[in-house]
């Protein structure tokens, strides 16, 4: 796991040079009859990245998105009006068959379709109109880390397609702000020695960083066996948080930008519960530390400049300390996080 | 808690009689112009009975379902392409102000919009065009219930405005079957002592029970301060499975119908894991009670007969055992369920 995670700004890199062809044949396509809807289906983590993109497209694009209950179509047969939509199914092996099957149906009912995937070969990869592939070479780990920030990556570049005015640019130095990130190693590792006998937890983000509270959550419980919830920090304010008492673990993602005061007052009224508090921010937005028992700081400023949202560079390398903390959590546990009990690397579900 | 649980039957049968007429109103100019898609706006409780109008609305009517992230609107001030959508805000107070920030701005944008709420005097019932009202009168625990159930039966008459094949005689019969549920508590009450310690749960469900694992989940959080994950089951198996280990408790629903055979194979490997399951059914399935430690069958046979998905009557009579269980097992831990630590009834967020 921790192999893979070090792998990542090669493989975002990759990613990035790889993609902007089909980028450029999707962008004319929608140019000529641009989709009122955009539908996206997942699973597991390509869920979480999933996630992502629907705050991401209807932020800078306005087309409203909409994350499909496969089980809707896979075991309820509905058939929904897919007509005019573009439908992006996400899968790391491009196997997972009940998204497939969500891709096959949509294209029946006359959808455009798009498959991200770090398979070219899958079926996900040949059912697709468009194939968006993550570049990460093969995932050997369980816990998906080099995928998840690839497909990450490749919703930047849907909305790029679908017209938002994200510089290119700009994402060029994703793979260095994840290197920044990747140094943080050593005090991470300190970090996690804290939380050994950690056994449950909750994980809050918001907006365009609400799908790493997923991601979180969902690496904490693969790899270290950890009840972790994931929360938007409004919806937690509306009943979960009865849950914390004094030491409670809690874990956050505090961007600069437009949801860093609602998250401010939630700290200070967790503070006042005296929760364990764990930040993730960078250089942009570092006075958020203060707001937290503990705080992990990428030392460049992410923000973004000009009109878009000052948040939008953020969720790639805030994620990457939060994997390494996992992986260093499962080694202090004595867990093997590359092979977490019960589970398989590609899961069939219907 | 347990005084208002008790008020469902009659308020379902309120909210049902009192409903017809704007249902009706509704119908008519749906004829006129179908919308292209449903956007839906809630928080808390509320958001987990619109998580069933997403299902249920799709299921049965064929158009598309977006559950609002009212953040891109409120923090982002994106500008969503609502023309031609019917935008639906669910709130019990009708004072959540992000939600009601969400029908206003969508107002402008050109959508038809209903408001779901308890209160027919608040900003919501003020600014919705067609006003769904849940007739439950004032509900005083924190911890909502009677507004939960009436909430998801008006789902089942918007589905009807929207061109659903929903008998209103078939809807008629949930009072009864909620009554039928509400006669199990002292079986309830004697089984929640068996979990006077339990600190950490999951709760599946699956399709149109979705919800419902939400719903519980987030009762026992409010009530009982219990970790509580929700999960639908195939989600569950791409990770979270592997916090589950001897004695683990999970919760579930298994209504007869599409969802059951999923279910019954996720049952088996908890099974083999020893995990302690406790499932909710009736009549109509009763044979999953062989699949669980401990089950509560519903004597009657909820299963909808013809076309219709043999589950959609399930989601209220199964949701009343389990509000009675966190209601017992708040007792049992010597918590006060109306007055959970931390919260109060309206919730204000941005």
């Amino acid at each position: 796991m921790l192999y893979e995670i070090h792998q990542q700004p090669a493989a975002l890199e990759r990613t990035l040079n790889g993609s902007l062809a089909v980028v450029e044949r999707l962008r004319k396509r929608i140019e000529r009859r641009r989709p009122r809807l955009v539908v996206l289906a997942a699973r597991g983590t390509s869920d979480n990245a999933a996630q992502f993109g629907r705050y991401l497209l209807e932020i800078t694009t306005g087309i409203p998105v909409s994350l499909a209950a496969p089980s809707i179509i896979t075991l309820y047969g509905a058939d929904v009006d897919l007509r005019d939509a573009l439908v992006v199914a996400v899968s790391q092996s491009g196997e997972s068959t009940d998204t497939n099957r969500v891709l096959e149906r949509a294209k029946e009912l006359g959808a455009t379709t798009v498959g991200i995937t770090n398979n070219a070969a899958s079926t996900l990869a040949r059912l697709a109109e468009y194939r968006f592939l993550v570049r990460a070479g093969a995932e050997r780990s369980v816990a998906a880390t080099k995928t998840y920030t690839g497909q990450v990556l490749l919703f930047y570049l849907l909305a790029r397609a679908l017209g938002a005015p994200i510089p290119v640019d700009d994402l060029k130095r994703l793979p260095a702000w994840t290197q920044s990130a990747l140094q943080l190693e050593p005090e991470i590792a300190a970090l996690a020695g804290r939380y050994r006998f950690m056994r449950h937890a909750v994980v809050v983000g918001r907006g365009l960083n609400y799908s790493n509270a997923y991601e979180l959550a969902l690496k904490l419980m693969e790899t270290c066996y950890i009840v972790a919830e994931r929360f938007s920090s409004a919806d937690f304010l509306h009943g979960p948080i009865a849950i914390v008492e004094s030491s409670f673990p809690i874990f956050s993602f505090a961007p600069p930008g437009p949801t860093w005061p609602p998250l401010r007052r939630l700290l200070e009224t967790l503070a006042g519960l005296d929760a364990e508090t764990l930040l993730v921010t960078d250089r942009g937005n570092r006075r958020s530390a203060r707001f937290s028992k503990h705080a992990i700081v990428i030392p460049q400023n992410l923000a973004a400049k000009g009109p878009l949202p000052r948040d939008l560079y953020t969720p790639i390398p805030y994620i990457v300390p939060m994997q390494i903390f996992s992986a260093c959590l499962a080694s202090e546990k004595g867990l093997d996080p590359d092979k977490p009990r019960t589970l398989s690397k590609v899961t069939l579900t219907m």
